[in-house]
């Protein structure tokens, strides 16, 4: 096969690869990291290089202009090497934080009745060997586990070879006086059951000294870890930081196609260990252990990045009829997967429900306890996909919706993620106001304006309906042009401008147009259809909620009145929503600390009943139903219809 | 630190070392493969190499004669670089064969009561799984489950995260149409638990197809693997080869002193297993299938080989109190260590019961069914140590004794292994006949001699002996040396040339002198004593044993008549004596086969009583009793005593 010389302006050395190869295959092996926010399916056009010297193969152009092609652009991920290339990469484009720092990290309260004896699965014993003669030549291991049995009446253990390896040279060098460390799997009747030697350390360890656990988030943006010391059960740390798998696909469905590519998977899966890795030292550096110190993990996140932290195909999850390989992995160890703690910790990843409704969902089901509640219960998960679950003690049933990027920033012009220069929220002044239909904003980090943020998008959506600048199809009032340039023809129809030129930080205009406006209300419509669909499946009217509990870390950010006001979130009195941040990793932890919440979230996952929405025609009439703003049937929204009563504008 | 370059002739480049590096450290870092029989212990001399320039700094030179030392030899392990060198590797010494081949491969009977169904831990299902769709969204593993709790009523099945990473594939593309292989353990009352996934195979796997174990014996010499159909408990193929650390030692303790040194554990690791691989690899050609074929092996070996196969220091079984770190090693998986079989396959090591009563007589027990018998019974394995176990249904002793390497040829002047050109019997006349006491001999492989290996010394010992050309001091009648000018004043006092220079391969005379049969009666007293000691600790006289069973491949050779003469075995008729080969790996086949046979070696090591001697002065009595040809009390041999009644010579 021929081979070509591919040289990219910042690599160290140029590569050679043959006739055929991606050019961010070739980026690859040259060591020079292209984002491929889309996963590589050369829709996002963020991997454009400019080919400098040759020629490539376009499979594809979208995303480019006429004249980003005459300069010699080309998706990387879509342009295939013919003969010897020079290519320049652009700056990668680099992500902003805005992630759990101190100011943001949750106030976590300890379980009050949590006893680590019988709580945790997870035991520390000090022993005082008996010492071997020639007369009594018990085998090493033999008369450690005479010493734990007498100790602690742990009967049968088992052992990895790993710890046998060290096993005599630790005991001799200890002179015979070492703390063991044991885990175990706790039947339902609170039998420990499978115990397993996880560590022996030389020395007795006092009573009471930190013993430490990590209860782990991965969402498909961001991955959260919480330090916990699993005798006080104190959560020591909270660190998070972005999904390293974001450069390979922004959504669960364009890393899936990432991961089915040559190398994908292992690629993903680095990538993400990497990320959680990286968590780890940092909450280790701060509380001064060292990452062996870490002897048990919890994990939680939705089914496609368990997969992929696991390393199993998920290719299946996206394809009908939406199958995963498995719901409830086993528990594994941290060497298995190479996940840098302990290398005999267990690594327990919890249960999910199906392709759509993982572990993130189960695990907040746990947290804000709607399994032990009377109250029925709406638990919202607002994200790329909206998942929800309705019920209570009795009785629980769930589905996801794609609700897209949207919230997310993608699919609007002006959108972006809610980082440093993103406008948070928006208000319009009403017709009658001394200046008609101006908006006023709120920035993240008090920057100049970049763009506009989810609960940004929110907000201006629900100003912009309640004085009338958009009617309830979702279409902006051209008529009112007259009164504010702001809303005026654009390139693409009509739109409004939210930020003049002279305030932003590029000078260009930040606005939003009717096709921003659509895709926020196929968001908001697919996440309101989701729970009148679940509502209707079993019969009970969507005003007998007695709480909505909103997870996920959009959520912190949402502004219910607003929210209600576009027919996101169901018109109820205030004081039944309640925003709990991430519900995902506080299940983690709690599952982390005590054995009954891990049976808790396992018979969760068991009883919750999945709906698939695709497979329902309700949900497209009810889809169809909620593309208006607030609804077609605006007696369901009765403090919307109060608010817009006043409105001249129609 | 000063670095110095090592140059050896047979070498591809030279290699930089710190001063005070071992010759033997820098030949490995070089590639140039030394041998070390006595484990680099400066004893053996046969890791001597030539310095052609610069010097070394000798901390040995034991072995090497003032004209070598002259000629610039040095033994490699024993001496280290302190400038530039050159050196010079003589041709290593090739180890002959005589290894199991298809002449003395034995023939095995499958228990007549063989059923896989009910014996067989590991068990194969084919399955035909219902089809995923979007009303019946179980997960893969679930689904996979269910079909098998179905056809096969197991339960609970656990799955390594190896397997789930193909499952989703493997289902798909056979169609979900599958064969599954399970193991499990089997507890006492016959139930199957911690049932585990071993395979899965695209397809349906017709009943009654093979289904491969191994059986592996790891000798300190000879590895042995038994390559067997699991279905109908047929041994498909046997097979053996010298173990590859015989190199880095000849015996265990050279072994322990090698595995002690840097590297040197993981280097004597890597060795086995790869004598064990190639032997796997001939059997998977042989019979034409995969390593990954095979899903379960057994292991058999003494205490040290285990503990070296699995990585697991060693140095405590050489050092008092003599601790081994495991006698009964957790189940494996062969990827763990790298078994080249199928990764998922359990590798059980059976128990042993202390440093030196190992897996290998366990197993022999096993084998030799003496823990079914109501006759007494006394089973030896002999070999450089001289296992012991006496005993019967009611109750089993046991002890060890370390009869050294004469038996196998080392300590003795003219001794080699039991290869081409070693006499292996021999026959002296008697006074009277026409030619006084000259002797005639067997070569094995029809050669020239070369040496004189175990039994050869044995007969040759027993044929002196009785006509009188050895005292029973073990003395060299030299008065004799008139009547026949073999027996005659040597270099190193007495001795009696067994074959003139004339007849032999290098053309010099091959010998026994005092010294030499020192080290026989040395060897065969300490065994004789071992199961002395054992009698008398059970108050049993040795009399009243009903038959007396010897294992290890030793034994197969060994001339009864001869070894009651010289005193070795006790002095029985001899239909009580029976030889049964390697009973290592027909234990380990045993136990391969059926979990009740697998339960009853468990049994067996749990309770045999070992009796360590040298916490016994008894031992040292009975010692210096059989120091004497055949022994002290010629009343205990008869059909010596009246062997011997004619002769003249005393």
């Amino acid at each position: 096969m021929t081979e070509h010389t591919v040289t990219f302006d910042i690599a160290k050395q140029p590569v050679r690869v043959p006739t055929g190869t991606l050019l961010s295959e070739a980026a690859h092996l040259a060591g020079v990291d292209i984002g491929q926010p889309c996963g590589g399916q050369g829709r996002c056009g963020r991997c454009a290089v400019q080919v400098m010297q040759g020629d490539v193969r376009r499979r594809s152009s979208l995303r480019l202009s006429v004249e980003d092609l005459t300069q010699g652009f080309a998706l990387a991920c879509q342009s295939v090497v013919e003969g010897d290339v020079i290519v320049s990469v652009p700056p990668q484009e680099k992500i902003e934080r805005r992630l759990t720092t101190d100011r943001t990290a949750i106030e976590v309260s300890v379980p009050s009745d949590y006893d680590p004896y019988y709580a945790q699965s997870v035991r520390r014993t000090s022993l005082q060997l008996s010492l071997p003669r020639m007369d009594d030549q018990t085998d090493d291991w033999s008369r450690l586990k005479t010493a734990l049995r007498q100790k602690s009446g742990i009967e049968n253990i088992s052992v990895s070879l790993n710890l046998l390896q060290k096993l005599g040279s630790i005991l001799r060098e200890s002179n015979w006086q070492v703390t063991v460390i044991t885990d175990a799997t706790i039947d339902i009747e609170g039998n420990r059951i499978n115990e397993r030697l996880v560590a022996i350390i030389p020395d007795q360890v006092p009573y009471g000294d930190p013993m430490y656990g990590v209860a782990i988030d991965i969402g498909t943006t961001t991955v959260t870890v919480w330090l916990v010391d699993l005798i006080s059960g104190k959560v020591e740390g909270q660190y998070s930081e972005y999904n390293g798998q974001i450069s390979r696909g922004e959504d669960v469905i364009s890393r899936i196609i990432f991961s089915s590519k040559n190398g994908g998977r292992e690629e993903l899966q680095n990538r993400v260990l990497d990320t959680i890795n990286q968590l780890v030292g940092q909450a280790c550096k701060r509380a001064k252990i060292n990452p062996p110190d870490i002897i048990k993990a919890t994990v939680s996140g939705n089914s496609t990045m368990v997969h992929l932290f696991l390393g199993i195909p998920a290719s299946s999850i996206r394809l009908t009829p939406y199958i995963t390989t498995v719901n409830q992995p086993p528990i594994i160890t941290a060497e298995t997967i190479g996940l840098a703690i302990n290398p005999e910790a267990s690594v327990d990843c919890l249960p999910g429900v199906a392709s759509y409704v993982g572990a993130d969902i189960s695990a907040g089901v746990l947290a804000c306890k709607m399994d032990e509640t009377d109250k029925l219960t709406l638990f919202l998960d607002v994200g790329t996909n909206g998942e929800t679950v309705l019920g209570s003690r009795e009785w629980l049933v769930t589905c996801a919706c794609s609700a897209g990027p949207a919230f997310e920033g993608a699919g609007v012009l002006n959108g972006m993620r809610a980082t440093k220069g993103a406008i948070e929220e928006c208000w319009i002044s009403g017709e009658n106001s001394a200046h008609p239909f101006e908006p006023t904003y709120r920035v993240i980090g008090s920057a100049k304006p970049r763009g506009m943020c989810g609960s940004g998008l929110i907000s201006l959506l629900a100003e912009m309906f309640l004085t009338g600048v958009v009617d309830k199809g979702g279409s902006i009032n051209l008529s009112l042009s007259g009164t504010n340039p702001r809303i005026r023809e654009g390139e693409h129809g009509p739109e409004n401008v939210v930020a003049w030129g002279t305030e932003t930080e590029n000078g260009k205009d930040i606005f939003i147009n009717n096709v921003d406006i659509d895709n926020l209300k196929r968001a908001k419509a697919a996440i309101y259809a989701g729970f009148t669909v679940l509502a209707q499946s079993v019969g009970v009217p969507l005003e007998m909620v007695e709480q909505i509990l909103i997870g996920g870390s959009f959520g912190k950010y949402i502004n219910v009145e607003k929210a209600v006001q576009i027919g996101l979130l169901p018109d109820m009195p205030w004081d039944r929503f309640k925003f709990l941040g991430n519900t995902s990793v506080q299940g983690a932890y709690l599952a982390l600390l005590d054995w009954r919440n891990r049976d808790r979230v396992r018979d969760i996952a068991a009883q919750m009943t999945y709906i698939e929405l695709s497979a329902d025609n309700t949900f497209y009439d009810a889809f169809m139903s909620a593309m208006f703003l607030p609804h077609t049937n605006l007696d369901s929204f009765p403090s919307v219809a109060a608010a817009v009563e006043n409105r001249t504008i129609t």
